[in-house]
């Protein structure tokens, strides 16, 4: 998995039926950005754990998703 | 998933029998082209999201394809 | 799915079970070299797309490959 | 699968249910950073083989995780 | 699928449970290392057709490995 930073929304009128009802947040790493399911209620400024591929649809195998947040990152202290 | 953007058609009249009935469309994003299954009507110049790997196919899983549009973003204003 | 070009034939004599009967061919992209099950019949030069990952398999479950060609793009006259 | 090192531990209270009970270790490889299952028992500092993709949930269909340490090099002497 | 040269063996006596008695070997491509299951018994300096993601376990689900040997190229003469 890889470690990003949620840095967007990600608002679509338009879009697949089966992924109605699925918060998508913009995240940051190395550089680039991406677009991931949000699974664990992430806000923007967390730093979370994404997972891609087909684990992104372990909970929801017909969701076309390829990269969910799984976790945020405790802060360190 | 990914942000791109709509840049072209594709067509093929030579391709798996799986394929047909099934738009694609060029996409582009960090300076590369893909081609992606389109399943919402996107058209050129749209900014779309892009689900690649076997999340395309969650809605059809003997589609020989990899990249599918599955969102157009909503135009900021 | 990406488009490459075919630019070469790839011969194995001692190869896995699975993969006999298939053919195989050399393609070209973004200066990168890799091999893929061609599935529709194409040449050498040919313009093709190419399904990589699990979609490569959709027709044949058990044929341990991650690329097939797909389709031959049509010549813009 | 890729050699990379284990350089940290990986801490995170609020996550996907499903991830409860795994560890989860910090590696690096070429320069870049992952986060990966430890099925094997690893530390920080070992040199270890990292699975990525379904096949890091080939024991566990269920866990949204995309890479996992599944052997752990011996050390050359 | 990647053309590749083995360039080593690898050892690793603390691993999954279901990755024993698999023959894994070091590949190198495009100036970068990996690791792959051998399913055809290549040696070093073999030039190899490498298969990754989830096709490499076509022939064994349960086998957590993200790339396999599958053919040894014909030496050209």
């Amino acid at each position: 998995m890889i470690l990003a930073t949620v840095t967007g929304n990600f608002w679509a009128t338009k879009k697949c039926e089966s992924l109605r009802g699925q918060i998508f947040l913009e995240v940051s790493f190395d550089g680039r950005k991406a677009v991931a399911a949000d699974l664990v209620g992430a806000g923007i400024g967390d730093r979370v754990l994404v997972t891609t591929g087909s684990a992104a649809r372990a909970a929801d195998p017909g969701l076309p998703c390829d990269a969910a947040i799984v976790a945020i990152l405790d802060e360190k202290t």
